[in-house]
């Protein structure tokens, strides 16, 4: 099943109990509102599905496994209230995952910016190719990680994560990601990494479903407050992304980005 | 003195403000009810007598430091009650370390399963030999490490904590488990180990009581309601355990490992 | 700008943006009240001062960051108020780092030890030497790392903070400190250090300040009762200041300190 959206789409597999959800934008990977909330939703539903057991969250490609929010969108925001609407929509894939009674494995193939990091911070088990880089890249463009930060806080401790949120331009390679705790596995090839994310899902999809449900209530207490929480922090990306600054980097960053695909593909 | 419990025991050395409380049993060290009771006991005194100013918790043999919960009371539990009761036996050993107003120190010589992870994670500070692995296999039993959970994350992170308990089958080495930081140093000899332990164990022997008392109570600050947190936790597994799910999984792991034994000692 | 204190001082420079504040004691570069109330006022006028966008905390010579609590005035402490009066040095320097809503770069080009550590692990990021070696003290001298504590668990975790604390005369090094957290960088040379030390202030000089200004509340975020909490701390090891244990520690300490000035320059 295909929801194509605009450009991208979110496509769901079923496959003896194992849920694969994979999400597609041309640009990077990168994840405009509607992607989002259909991404949020299809998590949601699988949560439901009895017959699913365990989630796969992928991206297509192999690039980028996420490249954030979409610079178009971020461009055309004019007012505090359509700011906050475009930050919310991490905030609604992260606030599924976390509620969503299954783990959530992640399969990172490609690099991983700023909200690509967010969803990286929130599956359960995260499954990494050795190539992988991370940035979170906020603070170059006038904002900062605000709405996925608990996410990442959570995972890698308020120490790491402040360590990529303020040096924003530097990438950060596999391994610290995976000495940091965001990464579980980080294996040399595509295929190692496959076989890894197959083996997990086919014992999980074996094991015993009302215990998984316990332990991910279990891993995710304390954070019943993050409906409320995210949506603060989507309306201080939302007030921050209006000034000058923004504007002025987005422009920047958007050139840059520009040159960089004229001369090779990243 | 030794305490003869069933098939395994607790034994207790004073020598000079250094009490060694030592456990065993045939079976790996797995624990049963009774052990645990008698060696929370244990802890208990110890932390009230002045002679000790230091307590060494180690277990006997080479193999394993500790299996985790007894097979046979597991197997035997017919009753929700029966079932909680069992599972707080973990609970009642790691509240008494916790609230115990003195540094335990832990020696890790052998695998840690399960209870046994808890046991590691709940010492104030862990030395362990470098061949040593660890797993929390509980969901391979359909059931799940919620007792322990809070000791072992309070440790490691919710980060690591998780990839334990989610992978419940794979081993991970002393290496990892030092990155982590549920063992605090990793020596390549048993030699090597004891030596270390002996030499920290001295210099806090030697190590201002009401300092060490003030600093035991500040490291565990926030689990005050862990008595109660910890019976919960129990109360999950004790329903857990009565599922189909954990009798077939029992089934065969009892199998599984009698099959080893056959072959070669693990 | 210098105030010259005693025999130390704190030297403030503006240069774009970027505020470095100094600090320098004859004793390697250990701390008395006066010139930790003084680095305290520094770093909350920096705070308040538009022109500054980013602050450097660094210290005076190449040998130690900062030996922690000055010992002259350790051994004239007569009672228990003059006790917590000085153990609050440290709590208001780290109190006024926390409420700057400015990051804070730490420059650690040497030794830390006791309160040092706890004002490298009170900075926003820290850049370090790899020669830099680390220790927490305290026990060795009958009290413990309370007034530091909150500090330097909250970016190392319990577990890592309880190794350096329980095991008091071991060194760690910059590797160390750096896979705890610590360290967010290190270099292996003092000129490597400075520069990416320039480099990221300066790029934290040309971002947006609101942003940043968001960002360091959400990263101390929960830390809100250190006023009262520091201030707590510092009563306890102002009453364990007074024991026999710490006067006769307090002159081991010395004279062992005395000793080594003798043989060579540590």
């Amino acid at each position: 099943m295909i929801h194509e959206i605009q450009e991208g789409y979110v496509k769901i597999d079923h496959d003896h109990g194992i849920t694969s959800l994979e999400f597609y934008h041309p640009q990077s990977n990168a994840l405009p509102g509607k992607l989002l909330h259909e991404l949020a939703q299809e998590i949601h539903i699988a949560g439901l599905d009895p017959k699913t057991k365990v989630i796969i969250l992928r991206s297509a490609g192999d690039r980028a496994f996420c490249a954030g929010a979409a610079f178009e969108e971020l461009e055309s925001i004019q007012t505090e209230s359509e700011g906050t609407k475009f930050f919310s929509g991490f905030a609604e894939v992260i606030n599924a995952m976390r509620k969503c009674p299954k783990f959530i494995i992640g399969r990172i193939q490609g690099k991983c910016v700023g909200g690509g990091v967010g969803l990286a911070a929130a599956v359960d088990y995260c499954i990494a190719w050795e190539k992988v880089e991370i940035r979170l890249s906020e603070l170059a463009l006038g904002i900062g990680p605000f709405v996925i930060g608990p996410a990442v806080e959570r995972k890698i401790g308020i120490s790491a994560f402040s360590q990529l949120a303020i040096d924003a331009t530097l990438w950060r390679n596999a391994d610290w990601a995976k000495k940091k705790g965001l990464f579980a596995e980080v294996h040399e090839s595509i295929e190692n990494m496959d076989h890894s994310i197959n083996r997990l899902a086919l014992s999980l999809a074996h094991s015993n479903p009302d215990a998984m449900k316990e332990m991910k209530k279990s891993f995710w207490k304390g954070t019943e407050h993050w409906d409320e929480l995210l949506h603060e922090k989507a309306a201080i990306s939302g007030k921050l992304v209006l000034g000058d600054y923004t504007k002025e980097a987005i422009a920047r960053f958007r050139k840059a980005r520009e040159t960089q695909k004229t001369k090779a593909p990243a």
